[in-house]
This record gives C-alpha cells, sequence and structure tokens, in this order.
C-alpha cells in the first residue's frame, strides 16, 4: 500500500494506464511526477511516518490540521491548513473557537487514551472544529466574548466520549459516527442555554408559520450559481463565497473524486430547495446545500466503492437529503435549533445500511476506508483477488473429489475425523448465516 | 407444507378433527371443499407458484395487489384486490396514489435487487401504498392534483432504500420493520413543506389546547358501534364504514384469526377512547382504533403463535397501543404531523421484544411467519417434534453412558480425539448463550 | 462471597487491613461487629436467603422494600423501609401510590414470569415507585383522587414489559435499563392525557420564554446548601429536605461509596445551574441535582469499579448530566413534560458506552454489579487472578514449546489433527474479533 503506483491520486492515473508503450524518458519524469503529488495528495502517508519521530507538539499541530479537514472526510494536513485559512477569511473569533475545539479535543481524546491511529488520523477532532466553530456562530453574545471558551472547551473536552460511545453503537454494523456527536452537544448547549439566557445567549430562531410569496422572475441566477460554493463553505458555517472556494481547493488536493462529488451535491440541494418551494434567500446562503455536500461526498466513493451505480446513489441521497434537511429544520425551529448536519448523518447512515443483491454496489469494511481513489484501487484489488481464489478453489475442489474416491477405500478408523471435519465446516455455515450486513435474506424471506 | 392438511385456514378444522370416523363420502367431499377453499385463502401459495411462469407484468400485479394486502399482513392477491375495490369506494383519486405507490416500491425494489421472494409476498408494497394514499389524504391542494404524483413517486421509490435499511437494524433482534418507512418517509415530507408550502401544502394540524365538556348523554351508540369498522378503515386512512367493512371481508377470506382480532383491536381503542376523555368525534371517526387493529393483528397469532396467554398479550398491547397514540397524536400535533401508524409500529415492536420465562408465549423466527393458522400449525409441530427430540436424547444418552464405559476401557491414542470433540461442544454451548432473544437471564440477574 | 472479610461495607475496612497484628480478643470483637454490620449493611444477602423459606407475602414486602430503594442502586430492604418513611414524612397520598406502583409492578413480573432472582432484587419494582409516586406528583386532580389508581395500576403493571423490551436491546451492549421504563411510561401517560384533560389533568409545565434577572446579591447561601439534601429528596419527586436527609441514611447504610457520590452529584448539579444561569428557585428546589445524583452514582462505583479515575468520570459525568438536564427539560416543557431521569439515563448510557485504553477504567460484567464496595473487591481478586494466570501461562507456553519440538520429531499420521485444532484456534479468533465491549479498535481505524 505504500507504492506510489498505487496511490496516483489524480485523474491522469487512467491516462498512465493508457500509454505503457511511451519513451522510458517521458515516463519516468512522469513518474516522478506523480510521486511528488503523492507526496502531499491523498493522505499525505509519508509526511504521517515522518511526523511520528517530531516533537510532541509538532505532532499536535498535524493532528489538529488534519482534524479540521476531516469535516469532508480528508485526511490531509495541507488541505486543513487551507481550510484554517478560509475560515480566517470569513472570521478571525470564529476561526480562533474552531481551532480551539480541535485542540482540546484532540487533547480530550489523549487523556482517555483513545486509539493513537484515529488521534492521527484527525478523527478525533472533527467534531471539535465543528462544536467550536458553530457555538461562536451562533452565540448571540457577539464576537471575542471570551467566556464562551469555557463552554467550548468543556463541548470540545466531551468529544471522544460521545464519540466513543456512539461508535460502540454504530460498530455493530459496522458504521462510522459521522458528525453526530458534534450534532448532538451543539444542540445541547443551545437548548440547555436558550436565547433568553444571560450568560450564553443564542441566536433567535422561529419556526416560519408563513412562507414568502415566491416569484419565479425575480430569481437571481448569478446568485444561485454562487450559492454551490456558498454551500460547500456552509459545512463549517461560513457564508463566505471565496471560503467556499478555498475548501473547494483543499478538497481537490486530497482528492478530486471528493471534490467533484462536493460540488455535485451542493448542487442537488440547490435543485431541491427550488422544487420544494424555498425561500430564495435560504437558497443563496447555501442552507440547502451543506448537508448534501457530505451525503453525498460519503456515498460517492468514499464508504462505497465508487462505481456508476454508486454514483447515482450518491445523487439520490444528495436528494434525499435535502428533503430530509428541510423536515428537520421545520422541527427543530420549534426548539430555537438550527437543523446543524443532523439531515447528512441520517441519510448518510440509512443509504449505508442498504443491502443489495447487487456486487456492484461494494461497501468497504470500515478498516478499509482511505479516500476514495486508494478505495477504488483496493475494490479492484479485491475483485481480481476473488477471481483468483474462485479458479484456485475450483482447481482445489476437483482434486479433493479425486483424493475422496481414494479416502473411501481406507480404513473405517479414519471416519470420525472426517465426521468432526462436517461439524467444523456446519459451524462455520452457520457462522456465516450469523455474519452483519446480509440479514435481509433471512428477514424478509418471510410469508414466501 | 403443501398438504391441505396442513393448510386449514377456516375454524372448521377443529370440527374436522372431532370427527375421525364419518363415512368416507362425506370426508372425501369435506377434503374436496377444503381444497378448494385452501385455493384461495391464506397466502394462495398455489397460485403464486402458478404465477411464477406468467408474463412479467401479470407477476408485477400479483405482487402489488400482495403489497395492498399486506399493510394488515395479509399476504393475498384476492384480499388486495377487495381492498383496492374499497378504496376506489372511498375515493378514486387517493386509489389511483396508493396504486402509484405500490407500483413504484415494488419496482424500486426490483432496481436495487431486492430479495425476490420478499418482493412477491408483496413486502415492499405495502409501505408504498400507504405513503401514495397518506400523501394524498393529507394533501390540502384538493383532490387530482397531478403535481403531488412526483413527490408520491419519489417517496415510494425511496421506500425499499429506508425499509432495507431498517430491516439491517431490526434485524439483530429477528423484529420486521412494520410500516416504520411509511411513518418515516411521509411525515418526512408533511414537515418538509408544511400547511404554508406553495407547491405541497399540507392539511393544517394544531395542537389541542383545550378539550371540550363532555356530556355523556350525548353519546350516540350507533355510531360508536360503527366506528369498529372505521377504524379498520382507518389504517388505509378512509372513514367510509362501507371501506372498512369491506377490508373486514379481505381480512376474512385469508385469515379468520386476523380478522377476528382486527375487529378486537378497533373495540379495544374505542374504549381507551373512552376511558381517557377523548372527544367522541376522534373515536367516531376510527382514529383510536387504526393502530390497536394493526397491534392486535400483530401480537394476535402473526409473530406469536396463538395461545390464549397470547391472546391476552394481544389486548392487552391494543390498549397499551391506543394509550401510546394519544400521546403521540399530542406529540406530532405540535410539529403540525399526523400521528400515522407510530404508536402501532412502537408498541408492537415492544411487545416482540418482550423476554419471558412461559414456553406459552412462542414468538416465531422471523422467517417462518406466514399467517397465523399456518403458525399455529408450525407451533403445534415443533412442540410434538421437541418431545420426540427429548425422548430420543433420553435413550441415547443412557447408550452414550454405556459406550462412556467400554470406551474408557480403550487406547490412550484416543483422548485426544474426545478433547476436540469437548472443545467443539464448548464452543458451541458459547455460541448459544450468545443467542440473540434469551439476553435477559444475564441482564437481570445483576445483585441477585 | 459470603465470607464477611469480603463483606466489610463501612471505611474502617482500610484501618482493619492497616492493623493485622493486634490482640486478639480485640481483632475478634471487631470481626463480630463487621459480621454484624454486614448482617443489614450492602445487600442484606444472608436476609434475603433466610427470606427465601418464608410466607409468599412476607417475601414481596421484601421485593418491595429492596424495589424501593433500588431507585438508588440500593438492594437493601432496610433501606427500602426508612426511604417509605421519607415519603411518608413528605405526604401520604404520593407513599400511598408509590406503594401500589411497586407492588403491581412486581405482580406484574410475576405474572410475566421474569427472572426470580431479578424479581427478587427488586430489579422490576423500582420503575412500579418511580411511575405510582411521579403520576401523583404530577396529577393536577389534588390528593386522594382515587381514580388515579387506576391508570397508576395498568402503568405500572406494563413496566416489566417495557422493562423486558428494553433490556433485550440493552443487553447487547451489557447496559442495564435504568428508569427508561419509567421515563416512557410517565411520560407516556402525561402527554396522552395532558393539561386540560376531564378524568387525569396533569400539572401545567410550560416552556420559559423569559428569564428573570439574576442578581447575585440576592442569592441565599443557606438554601443553596440546603439543595443538596433537596436534590436526593427529588429523585423521588420530594422537596422535604428531611425526606431528602433520611434518603441520605438509607444510602449510608447500604454503601458509604453511594452515599458520597449521592451528594457530590448533588453538589454538582447545583455548580451547574449556577454557571448556566438558572433561576435561584429551581435550584433551591433541587431540580438541578436528582439526575447528577443518579449519574454520579451509577458511574462512581455501581457499573464501574472505584479507581480515582473513574471517580473523576463520575464527577464529570455529572456536569454533562446537568447541561443535558437543563436541555432535556427546556425541550419537553414544549410537550408540557418534566424532563423526569431522561437526563441521568442518557448521559449514564453514553458514559458507560465509552472504550477507553486504559485499564483503571474498568467496567464490571452486568451480571458481576452488586454494590460499590463488593464490585471493587470484584475487581481487586480480578486483577489478581489476572497476574497469576499471566504467570501460569507464560510457564505453559515454554513447556509448549518444548513440546512442539518432540512433537516434530513424531508421525505424520498426527499432522491432521493438528490442522484441525488449527482450524478451531482460527475459528475462536474469529470470534474474539466479534466480541462486544471492544468495538472502537477497528472503528477508528480507517484512514489511519
Amino acid at each position: 500500500m505504500t507504492h506510489p503506483e498505487y496511490n496516483p491520486s489524480k485523474e491522469d492515473r487512467m491516462e498512465d494506464q493508457a500509454k505503457p508503450v511511451e519513451p522510458s524518458s517521458l515516463r519516468r519524469a512522469w513518474a516522478r511526477f506523480l510521486k511528488g503529488v503523492s507526496y502531499f495528495s491523498g493522505d499525505m502517508e509519508v509526511f504521517g511516518k515522518w511526523m511520528e519521530k517530531r516533537f510532541f507538539l509538532l505532532q499536535l499541530l498535524d493532528w489538529v490540521l488534519r482534524g479540521a479537514a476531516q469535516v469532508m472526510f480528508v485526511n490531509n494536513p495541507l488541505s486543513g491548513l487551507i481550510i484554517f485559512a478560509g475560515l480566517i477569511l470569513q472570521n478571525y473569533w470564529w476561526a480562533l473557537n474552531g481551532f480551539v475545539g480541535t485542540l482540546f479535543a484532540t487533547i480530550s481524546a489523549l487523556i482517555l487514551q483513545q486509539s493513537r491511529g484515529a488521534i492521527a488520523a484527525g478523527l478525533y477532532g472533527y467534531n471539535g472544529i465543528l462544536v467550536g466553530l458553530l457555538m461562536a456562530v451562533f452565540s448571540n453574545a457577539g464576537d471575542w466574548y471570551w467566556w464562551l471558551l469555557l463552554p467550548n472547551i468543556f463541548m470540545s473536552m466531551m468529544c471522544p466520549i460521545v464519540s466513543s460511545a456512539l461508535a460502540s453503537i454504530n460498530s455493530r454494523w459496522d458504521l462510522p459516527v459521522f458528525t453526530l456527536p458534534f450534532n448532538i452537544l451543539v444542540c445541547l448547549h443551545m437548548v440547555a442555554t436558550g436565547h433568553y439566557n444571560h450568560h450564553f445567549p443564542q441566536v433567535l430562531i422561529q419556526p416560519r408559520s408563513e412562507l414568502p410569496n415566491i416569484t419565479w422572475s425575480e430569481i437571481d441566477v448569478a446568485k444561485l450559481f454562487r450559492s454551490i460554493p456558498v454551500g460547500i463553505g456552509q459545512v463549517y458555517g461560513c457564508d463566505n463565497p471565496w471560503t467556499g472556494g478555498t475548501f473547494i481547493i483543499s478538497l481537490f488536493i486530497s482528492s478530486p473524486i471528493t471534490c467533484a462529488h462536493a460540488i455535485l451535491g451542493s448542487a442537488a440541494g440547490m435543485v431541491s430547495g427550488l422544487a420544494l418551494s424555498a425561500p430564495f434567500e435560504d437558497i443563496y446562503f447555501g442552507l440547502w446545500g451543506y448537508n448534501c455536500v457530505l451525503a453525498c461526498i460519503a456515498i460517492g466513493g468514499m464508504f462505497y466503492a465508487l462505481t456508476w451505480q454508486v454514483h447515482l446513489l450518491a445523487i439520490t441521497c444528495a436528494f434525499f437529503c435535502a428533503y430530509l434537511g428541510s423536515a428537520i429544520a421545520n422541527v427543530m425551529s420549534r426548539f430555537g435549533l438550527p437543523s446543524c448536519t443532523w439531515p447528512f448523518c441520517l441519510s448518510a447512515l440509512t443509504f449505508l445500511l442498504l443491502t443489495t443483491g447487487t456486487k456492484r454496489i461494494f461497501k468497504l469494511p470500515l478498516a478499509k476506508v482511505t479516500y476514495p481513489e486508494k478505495n477504488l484501487a483496493f475494490y479492484w484489488r479485491l475483485k481480481k483477488q476473488e477471481k483468483a481464489e474462485k479458479a484456485l478453489k475450483e482447481r482445489k475442489e476437483s482434486e479433493e473429489r479425486e483424493e475422496q474416491l481414494k479416502a473411501m477405500n481406507e480404513e473405517v478408523i479414519l471416519n470420525e475425523k472426517e465426521q468432526l471435519k462436517l461439524e467444523l465446516q456446519r459451524m462455520e455455515e452457520e457462522k456465516k448465516e450469523n455474519v452483519p450486513g446480509k440479514p435481509s435474506q433471512y428477514v424478509w424471506a418471510y410469508q414466501v
């Protein structure tokens, strides 16, 4: 997995395979370029390994940067750096809160002795950055209200606890926890304090009792297109289109497939908003996009291996997510809450729980998930391996049959051994029936 | 299982067994009658098999009809046909929406390559018909608002995805998904759009802040009795008592036990409404009945084998369901939502998760669930088999003991083989301890 | 486990171990005193066993008393008696309702043939007493409204059904059901009837739209300190500080560790209330304390073995619980509901689902949970055992290695047997990978 040949994070890989007989000097230059790209694209594995021997605070910075990017499923410190740049472009105070959140979430994970690998991948930081950012975004006390750092630190440090608890549940179905800890903790803080709190007032969110008249002639196509990067920016609570733009760049660096699905998801959200006659202001503000962005990335190549069926599934999921987003926003506004990324979590979990008969929709085991390009390589390798194994098995079986004929002529004393073997096989088959991920067969089979 | 003797779907079976020495001509006529009945009662297995070789569109029609009946746990195309007749009696537009919903849900399941057996049993259609019907019922845009078919088709096609996802979870406890996908998707659509939406307005549902004075002298006993069939009709959102009547007929054709429990459930709901001082109008309108109908059917013979203890449990469940129905209706009205069949789902799932020490409350494995009469036959057969096995085991054990005495005199070389056997047994026992459905023993055992 | 040496429920145990060479007469007197204490402290195991041969109604009384104390995780009839005394001190009618609730919940569990051991430990009674008490507390019909006993009995009898159902789910993660059945059933009753119901009106609970101005000079420090016992009393819905005081005594009798954590939890709740600028009246009334009391007891020594890391975790959990309490109270007030003990249940479950790398946070298997002192003894014994086993294993392994060398010289005929063994090992390892409680490793490992 450390071979640069397996790690070509750009779409040029296709091209690379298509021209196997080029002059060697050009090929060598190309290979060198690919190797160079592989150093800062994908999950920057080489850099991560190099970091392991560095000073602890440097390592921590690496983890925090990766945590910042992990919100978008990107395990890349360079992307994290660009994302922080985007946040500073939006608002200094928010960026500071985000940084504090990521830092303390990571420290808390270290104190609780969580898996060092997961911490190093930023998997304990991404909820922290969202908690920090969104608590600042939804605070009604204005910027630079320093007291806010107290609940911010407390909630960030709760992140690994809630993450670990949710992982204990979700792991039964081999599902990730997504941003559920962030959703839980930010909603907790907001509803525990509320708009009228004296210490930590929240912005006032009220249910809409009437919708403004929508006149299609008033639509602003430029703003509509701008809502696509804004939607990507809203993943981090930012409404600045330039911030959204830098986020797109940070995605492209790590994984072009992720980047493409992010843009597709944001567009799907915008279209859904128009279809369900949402107020134009909400659509321009990117509120219909950010959940779809995340859902589309998660399904489109991240947790499923990307085939065109999965691509269609990802787009369906984005539309479903937009519908769900509208529903959850309406419900949560009754409690003065924003919808956070609940719609993304619920829709993506639903689509990941799906079981189908087709092999073209392949859900990767959670332990093998890296980034879309590498996932795809893993899927292809697995398919090749399966073919090879099948051929081997067939040959073996024919040999076994011959041996069995021989064995039948042998002594009766061996019989008991055979029975034990059969029992083992039976037990294995029983186990296979109990294997998770394939439950629908015997569930749906009733009344057949 | 194809023997007509095992398939006597009428209560006359008792009578049949009581007179074993009748003149042969009468017996033969009786057997012929039973066989005739078996062709269109129960799950119409013979017809289903005959259909397998027919033209695809005819098969699809069979699946759609079975799907329509599966709302009431009935796997019978004839019942489905009668139910569609009842729906047309109520409202053409609603019936059309229901048909579209069932059709597209089934097609979507085919596209997603779900289990063909489950599709053929209508298990992917019943959520579709409810989604289609109830989206039409709760639409505020009036009948024949053709745009409604768009979200109808989208939501129907989402049914198999949500069903499959929920089945992945529920199958861990060997539980069915009931009508949860319908509940989720219709609530989703209604709360995502709401009363004031320009494209898809919903009827206005508001929380009750005051209850009208109830004067018991004003009670209308005729209407109260009519609320029983109306309650059965409300399962499909229909308030026409004749529609409810046709539904009763369709149930009786397939399974008299189901039919009896449906009526009992509706009556229990009505009584609960009076006990909790509900407005009479709600009771007359069948709103207290439909959840209890479904809960009473599910517990009373469908997922448990019918004994008189289970019968009492089913009635308890119906009363609990009515209580829950009132609670959920009050909560959901705050969001402008109807209670759908959430109360049924939650109460039936609770009662199916129950574990008791008594063998008289026997939960059928989900894969063996068909219809109450056949379930009962399965339960009886299992009991007989258990007795036989027990007797056999006792005989075997005594023989084994003798053999063990012999074996102890045999060579030491065999010892290791025995150890392997013991290990196998131990492993099997360990597995048995982890078997689902019997967890309460070691859970509740603490502090004993 | 019946040795009094293993059962020293007082903190004097430390002292005891510190002076092992005292004169024998004093030691004997001390041992006699400890034995005497062990008869009515802890879980009164000796008394429970003696009761087994008594008249059924006496046994039932024992179970009811234990049930009353189990709300605080105390399995002790004497504590139960003192708690009932405290309830009578508060309000006769409430105490009667609590007694009826416990009685009928226990009877219902007997009818449903639940585990006799769990019934005898009062594990089916504690939800019943809370259901009975709180339905009386929140009823708006005034005291001695005898009709209230009807829903009280119905809901109490539903307790074992809901408990059993929830246990089926929670047991998958080796979690207790806590007071979830009580929360579900009381909320069900309250929201199903509501403030305006003619038969069973509830007290009016409304969301707070404005917070009163808080002037810190107005704070009453005496009341603030009194809120600590009041908070403990509020676990049973009592606002009388003397009632709270008797509860503290009842806790101390059974388990001083539990008692200490109860007081700590109540204090943590009070501090959180001040930090989140809650109205002083709420804090004085103990509304910020009771959930934290339960959460702090549950984590601090009851379900985890008490180490100082766990002690810190328990205090963190109390603070988190207070935060959650405020959030849930705000959400549920929209439906006219109190927050019951939902915050405790959710926060304690979250903290019990936590998985960490450190061995100092040891979650006891549910079947081994008794009371903090005994749990601690179990944990220490287990640690000793582990050490001994490790030493033994190392010795064995070296011996095995020698044997393997010998075996390699033996005949080839044994090879197949070895293969079977290897297969067995492999299968066992596979099983170990699927073992619950250790899922986080492979969940979080993605993208590492």
